[in-house]
């Protein structure tokens, strides 16, 4: 059986995942994504063949959105669900919760019977993944004082710094779309600034997808309009992430001519850099004014790049005029969701299955890394579960 | 015992609910409409008898409301609980979703997981019912095109047409009331409209009403002051069906008088149909002194027929002095949750536990809604249960 | 094994909370009151060697919450959750319910399916346990009328009068940290008012813990400023339960003096009785100026006593300048989560773990209501549970 060979490969791995929270890819190793990566498709399997993975009798997995979400809240609660936990929302505005005192407090407050909290945390730069390790340590005192008979693992939701569940999803897309990571050695892949007629979108998905991609020996180019630089250090962190895995990593600053002979497109918008620290500035200080200025100064001048739009002429110059193009969705597409956006109406349709696909792998991710967090040997765990056989549905 | 006689009726039925959604009553046969019946009565015995019908180890049933409720609300969570899945709710204030482009995206992205998705629509005439069968289109879609591993099923929670949980359940209560659905064969049912100091109550009771209660034989007449028309087609079809049931179906104008022999009375407040488009229109636009203005016109129009209550005096005319009297609830009971109302008090009260029995069969209606969509011989899977004899409570 | 002794203590007890809602401490007697600490340990003790109390197969626990919450919130999801129990909120501002007719028909409306309800009602003096009572009046009616099939119970999340979950998780917590009921005859324990820069605190916990303290054969000390008083009523009975139990009860007006030689603490502010009377007054009548001029009133005279903090200073005198401190948090730490407020922060984080392990308690003692209502013999049940040893985690 198909699956039993998944699990073979799983056993393979040498991993330090057991009661680690996932909070950024780069923390993690290579053979710590191929098992959460197989993980996850091992789950979905067994799903699909109605076989039910579910490991919690009962059990809380708290989420705590500093963001709205539609696509995360539902796969996390999916994720959640498949293993027998239920979701429990610890809504900020019922009861604000802050940094300090507070977190630490409130991080115990909600964890006595708790087994997960996932976390998204993405408005202020270099707060959110902060807060997250805020959370952890309150959590390892909590249960190092005896006050928790666990200690629950954290998942990062999306911070300002990464996007692990998202680019993990992009990655195993990646690796059914081209049949293995190994065929994915060489493949040219453009993470691309695109226009979007909104402001201040996170920096967590091009971060992501750089510091992720350029792991497996893909050429990663990074393309934006001067003055639309990510956070330095997860640049510096790819370029020397493409050393070692035998791909490379650049930047440029023209989105046709970045598209040339791309395997893969990631066309997407970010706010830059400076912007979003002076944002994150003034949205502490609650300036209001100042961010109404920032926000126009800005819109102003994305309006000068409303030639970055994924089209029907850019895709031309890709691989074979068919490029895969990835997207984290919702896309602003022209003539769709907006006037003038991140890609054209057709080239969208074209692709938008595959987008739809690639969103799909994102709960099982998430089961995953939930999985591997509680299961020393998730291997010989997935093994019991076949053997066991549990319908997911039916009597 | 008495469930497997229950069962066994409901294998001599011929049915075609497996894999449907369940949108509007007239889409279905009589013979499926016995069907959900009998599968809620036997739903209601077993969990009563402490057998647990649950199917799902694991799952989700997401529930989109677009207009407020408490009833269905719970209805729903109970019937999705008592087959094993948990509710997560699609809330558009945290996520806007729209017609178009993001309907079928977003409809694609909350059932990757999910097993079915209940959704109440019922503000815009013409568009509740085509929201979701928009919904059920970019579900095809996805499970076609290999995006969803399985089609999650539709449950119409009320649209602008129809409440199909809301008349199924009044239909089972009538059922229980009269000991069988051929007992309902000549029995006089008045669906009257009544007074009401709110306005733009929805159509889609007593839409449902006439539709479903013309199929079974019954003398129906509908009610209302010159001006509150209902949806004219969904008239025509309560007409047809009263043809071919060998029941009767008429249009009246003045409540006493239609009330005189009435075996079944449902006196509820709509607003006419002719303002619903009005409304609808301006609610589009965003025309808020438009809106203003129609609701201070409509309510000086319903001001005209406080006389449209039901109380002592037109319950005298009724079969035995004692038609039983049916709402969906709440109602607007005079001198107790409004000055003037829909009811007198004391014949509300009279009622009042009735009423309460009939909205205790929508739960029921809704979880036996799922398992026909589900299961493809509910009678078989319906006796595996019985013989597993699961408790629902206990060790 | 200990669990099995703690079983058998259990057995021994004679009480009669079989089918009886949980909202004040004293009307329960002291068995009861042991029962329930016992069945909370046993729980605790069950889910900590990984061993699941589940009893539900499916079911639903209402929560109605009229404050803000987050610990009671999580406590009642957790306590739910670990006897199989899928939260279903109530959410007023959906769906407004209010006192009379309508709560006598939701009531009903929301416990088809379900087996509990969880109030959290307390900003009205007189109101919240009368709206718990109208809540069990209508169930009681709904169940005797046939209208549900099982009656479901109430837990008093927190009302005007008491705070049950809270005063017996506390009296938990000094159990185990005495090492036994017996123990906490003859100890000090001094429960008073202490500064805070908020107003309009509830009274539900100093009255709770007065009158289940006193219970005990402690020495309970209640020390506020004069004109902080607490309902009359249960100052009374907080003096009779002292003369039965062998205890005593006094109320002194200096923090600093009634600290002398206590063996515990639980410095926490409150909003004097007859403020909250008019505040009472006011809300009803939405007299927006006549409470903000009450409230700056009220913070005026609170400004007189920001001497009232528990500190280093107040600590001294204690039982060996070490008095056990308590609080339900979060607490008002000065210089912490306020400029001045209840504690000092060195105080304060001396005992900080301590009041997360009192709080850690609070789950159980509400899945220990939740069992000792549905089960009538509790300690049977446990060890059927313990018998068939199903796995909480794991396959």
């Amino acid at each position: 059986m198909e699956l039993k060979k998944n699990i073979e490969l799983l056993g393979q791995l040498k991993t330090n995942l057991y009661h680690k929270d996932f909070l950024l890819t780069w923390e993690k190793t290579d053979a710590e994504l191929q098992a959460i990566l197989n993980i996850a498709l091992i789950l979905k399997k067994m799903r699909e063949a109605n076989i039910s993975p579910r490991v919690y009798n009962s059990g809380l997995a708290v989420s705590i959105f500093r963001d709205n979400s539609t696509r995360t809240r539902f796969s996390y609660a999916s994720a959640a669900n498949l293993l027998g936990l239920a979701v429990q929302d610890m809504d900020e505005t019922k009861s604000q919760i802050a940094h300090g005192e507070t977190v630490r407090e409130t991080a115990n407050m909600i964890s006595f019977l708790s087994d997960f909290i996932g976390i998204r945390d993405d408005m202020y730069l270099g707060e959110g993944n902060k807060y997250m390790r805020e959370v952890g340590l309150a959590l390892d005192d909590g249960y190092q004082q005896g006050v928790l008979s666990s200690r629950p693992g954290i998942i990062n939701l999306q911070c300002d710094q990464d996007h692990p569940t998202q680019s993990m999803a992009d990655l195993l897309h990646l690796e059914q779309h081209f049949g293995s990571l190994d065929n994915l050695y060489g493949k040219k892949l453009v993470m691309s600034w695109a226009y979007s007629p909104s402001y201040g979108k996170p920096l967590s998905v091009p971060q992501g997808i750089i510091a992720l991609m350029t792991r497996f020996g893909m050429n990663v180019e990074l393309a934006y309009p001067k003055g639309y630089e990510l956070i330095p250090e997860i640049v510096d962190l790819a370029t020397e992430n493409a050393k070692k895995s035998g791909g490379s990593f650049g930047i440029t600053h023209n989105m046709k001519d970045a598209m040339q002979e791309a395997d893969i497109v990631y066309p997407k918008s970010w706010a830059p850099f400076h912007i979003m620290q002076q944002r994150t500035e003034l949205l502490k200080k609650s300036d209001k004014q100042g961010l109404a200025e920032l926000e126009k100064a800005c819109l102003a001048n994305n309006a000068q790049f409303t030639d970055w739009e994924y089209n029907a002429d850019k895709m031309q110059g890709t691989k074979n005029q068919d490029a895969l193009y990835m997207h984290c969705l919702p896309a602003d597409i022209s003539g769709v969701s907006c006037q003038a956006g991140e890609v054209s109406g057709d080239v969208f349709e074209k692709y938008r299955i595959p987008t739809y696909v690639e969103a799909g792998f994102k709960p099982y991710i998430i089961a995953a890394m939930m999985f591997a967090n509680k299961f020393e040997h998730p291997g010989q765990t997935l093994n019991q579960i076949l053997e066991s056989n549990t319908k997911r549905f039916g009597v």
